[in-house]
């Protein structure tokens, strides 16, 4: 079986991967309260499980996983227990290191996949940001955005992905069932949207959407489409402003 | 008439305003080269021509309008003539120090008003910045975002604010005309979008809807109604969605 | 007309003028109290209204005048209402990233022209600051410091700038009459020297004088005359002295 | 059986470790090159099975091992591939926003545990940096210095724990045998002793003094021993200079 | 003979300055080239005796003169050998470093004495840079900027202090002798001035000169005098003027 | 007698010097307390002794000494009077500083030599951080690690540096007895071992085995035994290991 995970691999593996121009995926999410019912890593577990699987499927060429940044940007958790939070000048260092070592080593296509809401501006930020110093290229995208339609679909109550409710309480079911305490699963302070609509099956739906999409995202990174579409151009055809 | 302008005031006219709870609005864009055919400045005279605009028809509280922060977050844009840009640490730092500067007057309630894609997602973070330290309360938002389902109705090719395209010559052309240089208003590179099909009239239209939208929200944010919708809840109903 | 101002330029205008070898001025100033009767943005007034002249009166070659950098380093007077401060390392971030950004461009003069005292400090070690990382070359002056001569022969009683005074009430009397406040034009806390001693006529002596002396700085920057006086030699005779 | 890891627990059993004074370790290591036979994690493996075989140990007080910091300052092993590298700057911050993140639940006993050289001189000054602003007490160790003298015993022919060589190999053949690469195991550039005297036996040993070691150091710790033996006296006895 | 220097002093007597209300000099200066003829620490050695001798000279309360700060801000040197400079963010940090660390030992008053032509804005920025955090109040001044008037009349050909030219070399042929080599006493580039007219005679009137006008504006200082000069007022009469 | 102290030199002697590829050495310390009995500059007035003598004793190639970095890293003894200590991050750039500024002048064998507890940390990650921005060599020691067995065997009762203690009380007899009060000479708070034990004797033997040790690590850093050492290599011999 394929290796996927960069931190399980030798020096010599990533070598190659990176002569092959893999594409490497860094996941990044956050340590923060989930209410009363769900683990901490929600976030984080949500998007490397996105990252991971979809690597898995992909074949025509690699697709490593970089060591996911588990902590995010969450000062507005801080107040709830368990939140494990980077300062913004922090994390935007944090990014910018881990990028620009991958980059060393000859990688030139770098994806930034988000899980936490609170990420989202850093992220959208970061292709920007490595261009302040003739940096990497890279693109950032927060997995629950790139599925935004699929979960509204799906949802039967939020129609978003709120926090520690409808949809991440299915995720978590679907991707780490052991660790969610279903009695306690409503609603409390800290949490938005409603817990309890929360099932297997909508996790598990909402998760193989996301893979999809993801797998379509890295393919067209690969190609050169995804890049392609970045360009500013005179005609912005829907196509195009999907990746936007 | 009321004086709505932060630097034309004197300090017994800002002290006043804070007593009053006054809402200040700080307009953020960039100084960034928009094609040929638009000024550099595009991007920061549309928010503050939005908020100044928003100043003046509110009449219930004060609302003052912050000196403007000419320049944003545009390394993107650096390759062509006219592109100022702040470093991102520099940015972050910017909007810290001004809302800190702002807070220690006594006022609580802060917009930052965006007119620049490339600082969406900075300024999306502010409010968690500054709770970092404890700082002041502020909201982010960005005027096209605000206005972004007229803007599809207004639009007739780009369905997006683009960049120097369709409806940010609508909006020169009404705001700026004696600006805009409509000889050279068609797509070249660094324009994303058709320049061609911007008109006086779309504008106008655009405009309006942009003032109306934060007018409505500025009212919201002032009654607390906006701050009760940034508190996480089980019921996460579409008037709620629209300010997350 | 000529156009002087970069942020209501094209871009192709300013690449233009960076090819015609354009001085660039970027008005530094503050955003802070100016006791009872005189607004907020006085000093940023003063500075950009000296450079808006004096660029427009040096035909010779293009003199640009760039985006306002309209808050400055105060501190001290955060404590009077309406003082808009940067921390003093975020100023010097600013005005580093500003120059920097015009010196991309290809603009090979840069004058920081500051009309805030609490500046003087900081805008005086930007050449030196730019050397550091081998960035663009740039001057920095304060417009009363560089008419000190003429600025104790028009003063009747304070001598020198101090704050919301005699010479700045008489600067605002003369470029903003509408934004002073004549009746409540007399000391109080937070003043440095004699404000009803201010006259429109005295304003516009300095300004003239300011402006004059300006544009001769302008034209001996361009011609290569005060880079030259900026290298040590073993004759510091006057005329290079007043540019040390 | 009882739940150790930070990233797995709900917000309610976060809160309830630190109403029981529990001890947090966070777990700090590299992601760099180890040689051609070892995986990238080597560092972070080691240090945080010691960390989590110490925490399922300890009975008398819960003890939480907190999120692994995965990379680390490895700025020498960049030349090789797979090396992700902070630089020092940022690995500073990223070590002072987790520590007082956890402080910040009630947490009053926090230990950094390390597996990696290049961090030896960052971790035994974090002690001193949370000082800076009072901040929250911490320790730092090396688990292989911990058991300096128990690796002198074991090992045959590095009498250090090297690079990827005699010691690290051992530990992974014991920890991580599926991921090393026995046949690549010899001494090649980047390595610094002799990975071919590694055994399974040699990493059993050498885990299990570490683990026993580190048992010891967090008991000391939870009495206050630890933190006593820190404390300036006349009486330096032996004990005391084990902590010191 | 009573003690001074602060690096020679024993906590207690620190102590026991702390509470008798004694002034800290904390002299800045720099390491860098001054011409071929005197040593690269010319500018901290001038400022450093002149601060011991009005130390020495005062006797009504107790002076400490606190180590030196050696290096400073002289990007502009670089390319010559033997300069060693801090960057500016560098630079302030050290400043505010050293202040708070001896203000938050019960020091009230701090004086910056500085001899080095390229720190003159940082040091006279760094009063209101403390201010930024409610930090100690200073005072900020350069030894040759005090005694402009007596450097004038002294001075034969240069009429400023220069760069390693007649008063520079005056006041080490006072001070360090034995480090002057005369037979280079010329001008060479990086000089700015004439060093060949440089006297001990000259030096030692300017020295002098220097003392007198630190002791008085110490003994301001100390009296209160100095502080309230600093504070805004209607009359900036001549005597509240030199302290500006 | 030869010159050996950086800061007494002028240009051109420091220009010969990194023409004949001298070492430099930069003495780092602290000022901090040391107990009742000792001035607060004994680390740094003992390391730069040491410094200072090796320099002397060395002639096949020129050794200079830098300009003292007197405070250091401190927190831990900033509630006793005395201490000025610098923020890590500070430090971190005061020395990267100090070290980039003499490379650039061509000099390439750097050695920091360091004498506080409060400093290893840091100064054992400097030839690390240098290399992030491809900086100079360089290599950092503490002086008293260096002769550790030797000090083991001169020490009666504390048998480590301790602070303020046997060692340092013996080492400052030597070098300042003038600076010693010898009647407050026993254990107070913030003091770690014995003072009392402390005599000339021990501090000579210390100090001469310091010099000694210094002397031969700079004879081997300038043959490139030393740098040779620390490359991985297969055999990590004896010899090599007492570098690493």
């Amino acid at each position: 079986m394929k290796k996927i995970l960069w931190q399980e691999m030798r020096r010599t593996e990533i070598e190659e991967a990176a002569k092959a121009d893999a594409v490497v995926i860094i996941p990044v999410g956050s340590i923060e309260q989930h209410g009363n019912h769900l683990p901490v890593n929600t976030d984080i577990n949500c998007c490397f499980s996105v990252a991971k699987s979809a690597a898995e499927i992909i074949d025509d060429f690699p697709v490593l996983v970089a060591p996911s940044i588990l902590e995010g940007f969450s000062p507005h958790h801080m107040k709830y227990p368990g939140t494990i939070s980077f300062k913004l000048h922090t994390y935007i260092d944090v990014l910018t290191d881990v990028a620009t070592s991958i980059a060393a080593h000859g990688f030139k296509k770098i994806v930034f996949l988000n899980g936490h809401g609170g990420n989202v501006g850093v992220i959208s930020s970061m292709r920007r940001k490595l261009m302040e110093d003739n940096g990497p290229s890279c693109v950032g995208y927060t997995y629950f955005t790139l599925v935004d339609e699929e979960l509204k679909a799906i949802s039967e109550v939020d129609f978003s992905i709120g926090h520690a409710a409808e949809m991440e309480t299915s995720l978590q079911l679907y991707l780490q069932p052991e660790l969610v305490d279903k009695e306690s699963a409503t609603w409390a302070p800290g949490v938005s949207g409603d817990p309890t609509r929360g099932t297997y099956e909508k996790g598990k739906r909402l998760f193989e959407a996301a893979v999809n999409t993801v797998v379509t995202m890295i393919q067209d990174y690969h190609s050169g489409k995804l890049e392609d579409a970045l360009i500013p151009k005179r005609n912005t055809d829907p196509e195009r402003r999907k990746y936007m």
